[in-house]
């Protein structure tokens, strides 16, 4: 413990060059390393910015020598010293030129061995890594993402600020929400038996805000969703969540582009066009098998039902007349990039999709080899080729299936899994995308019945009012998506202002009214006292850290992540509370975990 | 529902002046009010900006005059028209000058009448106004709040990104914190028995972060605490959390400072002077009777224990010899100001204090009429008025307890109230105070301990380590309160950064080697691994609002407030739940609220 007085930091250690040559200097920081090669003593001094060398030598005083050759990896110091020329320079540093020879030392606290090195890009495995997350987050590369997604949120409030935008804080501690997804609970002590909900979004809540007059509300809003995690998910994870009054589709997506070009342009150099392009979902789907297709490469979908319905090969036939189709993408030029047995693969790979198998045709040094073309005439074989529009060295794929749904599934992501062993997928191109015109409604073949695509708040299409209650597969959404090279950075939509449109619109969900008043009560009244149109959007933070830094998992954006199973590495949480805290919040635990619990 | 193309906002409502007349625009908002003159209607159109003037005359085309006419308060509306000079201008009105004359008008969403009118400080009451908070929010003074939370908001990510400081989110879903108040309990679903605990700070995270090597933090950070609710309470409020590395007291400090300076300077345009004073908390007590204290007027206590230890009136006798001590405030120049009665009322009030009574003296016209003089000799009664330094026209107000906590609380309450009811307290001006050197521990009867004052990572002082665990009532800790105008801003300490000390520390309060493991394992492990020296503050941004805005209620300054019983009038929340939700989460509700309760 010490007032640090006399070692006030002149500045951070990665930011001295040879013009500081002559000064005397206070540094603080880690050890990095010691080196002690008898009458040299090096020491690599780190701190958030970098490093720097410290030299101790003949001319330093004995007890000094003895305390610089005492200390150990990890160590806490602050060092007082002058500036100068290194003798054996290091131009892999950016202090590589200068060292600070020592004159004071203090050592400000030990460290013990830490279970991994401080290193860029740790091949540690993840359960130590976030065991040990403070140490991990030492790690330059930790460093650089954790200061860069501040830069990020930084950018975004500056620019929904200037853009008039105000940032108003919702509740946590909230009602259960409709988004779908399983509500974290929260036990009330005041109201025995009542519960909160965590926020699946501020939804409601940026609705009202719009019904209030704000016009323009942002937050950087923490959401929670209790779903089985997969590598990409969070049990808690954060939006840039945006809602503005008065404008339509094309003015928000504009202030949207206005950001990102921003965002893009100040953190990472990248020039961003805009106007995005826009597509309606039906394109994208017809054209890329998705709804957030990446635009950095062609191999797109061709329909061949009309072709193959009548056709000899009951695969092809059977789909189109089991009322779903038959669409092909052609891999054009790399025929040879994929040998049978990388094709064999595939056909496991688009089984992992639900689809039943995969036709295929190899076009390589004019000949035409398939898995297919026995079954079907010349005529068909050779429209199927022309319509692919295969030539010489290209490799067609064809996928088939009752349900138009696998066969998009299928091929959207056959399509990518092709990019990806091709490696043609260049990581500096970014592809940004508005996916419009989504349906209103998608079938639930689990629950029997239509569900709302984005959420029950979601306006129709102009032209599709009259559908929402009588052709409901057809009704479409005054929705979009934001797509970034194949990921949704974001989405959002137009929202129903009036009491009667959302009355309509719950009843077309086969909410009853009852629910209506029990669930959403408190919006549906709202919309009585004069809603402005609105709409908004919401993107997915980690996400968009996740694509600006190249991390490959979310874990590598958050602080403070939970693995797979929700639980805190590091905190060792969820845990086990005193009865004494249950009996206060009403409740009791009716199962326990089957592992030794650690009662206290 | 509308596209909204053909009325895109020229501006906002409040911005148009007499340098638009002649131009065409379009504005977009609620209807205020109608005025229906016949041959003439006037409407006043209402956006976050403010009002503007609509109107329809003779030579409006009939069918428009007639959608005029049928425009009811609160009405949502779009209009075309041109911006011209009034008639009978309006002074008090921003836009006062003008007027437009409306040629296209839209009709976005009819309003019910609200249960109250939308105008500046109603008083409609409390349940009604949280009932409809979207309706309340509408208000002038409350968009004006919410706005002005926003730009303090702003001004602080600005300013500390600017000093070099990260924004880092903290999870939300973590384990319970010893900061002494009940946590918000999470039942997790994939951990049947076990719990998340909402954070009551993010202090454990930011200190680990300091241990990570981000060297500056900041989060405006959401915490919890499950208390009963006091009026300037809330379940969930909001921190303006900070933590450094390598910096004493006086650098962390004079970094707030600096922010303070900023705010005040570009939120209210008050200048600030730094540095601050400073007062070590032992001065604070001695002088204001509190370590927080409003340093906008005198009225400083006065000890006379050892002028009445011995002295013939028990009250004051027995309350020296108890331990205790006499201590008097002057509250000069205003004994007209206090007849009798009104110094009875203070008597009355001093009690809420736990205090047994309230002697006095009032000095007026060459009078002493006093409650304790005929007890005590001349000597005694001149030496008292003297240590007050009471002239003609003073009022010495005295209590005496066995206590000195009592007779702290009530003279320090009293001198607020005689401040508060003689209306000397100038809330232009803006005094700031660092109260330092706080104990370490104070002494809990209910517990029969000494626990931590701040909390158990706060550091001792230097020259008080000695004393942590042999003289506790004397060790004071190196913990800081930011004090303004009479209430805490915020608080902060520089920390413990050896495990050593950190359990030495928990040793003082008492905890269990075993607990220490148990509830803190994680941060002593870490610090095993070289924590450099750092310290920190939180501000509640809440209180810190209501302070700039003037508001009188915690509930003025959050967009979506809970009431006392930690309630959501608005949502309706906390509410019950489906018994599958709670078997998903493997628990069950042991007793419910007696009101009827609402049951699905």
């Amino acid at each position: 413990m010490d007032n640090l007085q006399h070692f006030r930091r002149t500045d951070y250690c990665g930011t001295f060059t040879a013009a500081n040559v002559g000064q005397e200097i206070s540094v603080c920081g880690w050890v990095q390393r010691q080196r002690n090669l008898g009458s040299l003593i090096f020491v690599d001094l780190r701190d958030r910015t970098g490093l720097l060398q410290l030299a101790f030598d003949d001319s330093t005083p004995r007890d000094l020598f003895e305390k610089a050759a005492s200390l150990r990896g990890e160590y806490v110091i602050a060092a007082k010293g002058l500036v100068r020329e290194r003798e054996s320079k290091n131009p892999e540093l950016p202090t590589g030129d200068i060292e600070v020879k020592v004159t004071e030392l203090r050592l400000l606290a030990k460290a013990a061995t830490p279970p991994f090195e401080i290193v860029e890009h740790s091949d540690v495995r993840d359960a130590v890594r976030l065991k040990y997350r403070y140490l991990d987050l030492r790690r330059p590369d930790m460093q650089r993402t954790i200061a860069l997604r501040h830069k990020i949120v930084k950018i975004c409030r500056d620019y929904f600020d200037e853009n008039g935008f105000l940032e108003i804080e919702t509740p946590i501690l909230t009602k259960s929400t409709p988004e779908g997804a399983r509500d974290y609970l929260v036990p009330s002590r005041v109201h025995p038996g009542k519960f909160y909900a965590l926020p699946q979004s501020p939804q409601q809540y940026k609705q009202l805000l719009m019904l209030s007059g704000f016009d323009r509300y942002f937050q950087i809003a923490r959401c929670f969703r209790d779903e089985d995690l997969r590598a990409d998910r969070q049990p808690e994870f954060t939006q840039i969540d945006l809602e503005m009054s008065f404008l339509d589709e094309e003015q928000i997506q504009t202030i949207q582009e206005g950001f990102l070009q921003r965002v893009f342009q100040e953190v990472l150099g990248v020039e961003v066009q805009t106007p995005f392009q826009r597509m309606p979902w039906r394109e994208a789907m017809d054209r890329f098998g998705s709804d957030k297709p990446d635009l950095r490469f062609g191999f797109e979908l061709k329909d061949i039902s009309d072709l193959v319905k009548d056709c000899g090969f009951g695969v092809f036939a059977d789909a189109v007349k089991g009322g779903g189709s038959v669409r092909l993408i052609n891999v054009d030029g790399h025929a040879k990039d994929f040998p049978r047995k990388k094709i064999d693969k595939l056909g496991e790979f688009v089984k992992t999709y639900q689809a039943k198998g995969l036709a295929w045709a190899r076009l390589l040094d004019g000949k035409v080899t398939s898995s297919y073309q026995k079954f079907l005439t010349e005529e068909e074989n050779a429209a199927i080729l022309a319509r692919a529009g295969a030539k010489d060295g290209d490799l067609v794929l064809i996928v088939g299936d009752t349900k138009d749904e696998v066969v998009f599934a299928a091929l959207g992501a056959l399509r990518l899994e092709c990019a990806k062993q091709l490696d043609i997928l260049d990581p500096k191109e970014f592809r940004f995308l508005w996916v419009t015109e989504f349906p209103m409604f998608e079938w639930s073949e689990e629950e029997g019945r239509y569900q709302a695509m984005h959420h029950p708040f979601t306006a129709p299409m102009l032209e599709d009012e009259d559908k929402m209650l009588t052709d409901k597969a057809n009704c479409r959404a005054r929705a979009y998506d934001i797509v970034l090279n194949g990921t949704e950075l974001g989405g959002g939509s137009i929202r129903i202002n009036t009491p009667e449109m959302q009355t309509k619109a719950f009843e077309a969900l086969g909410i009853s009214d009852e629910d209506i008043q029990e669930r959403f009560g408190h919006l549906v009244n709202a919309f009585q006292y004069g809603a402005p149109p609105h709409g908004g959007l919401a993107y997915g933070l980690d996400r968009l850290v996740m694509l600006m830094t190249g991390a490959s998992s979310i874990r590598d954006v958050i602080a403070f992540p939970k693995v797979q199973n929700a639980s805190d590495l590091m905190m060792n949480c969820p845990d086990v509370v005193d009865e004494k805290q249950l009996d206060d919040l009403s409740i009791a635990v009716t199962r326990v975990e089957e592992e030794p619990a650690e009662e206290e």
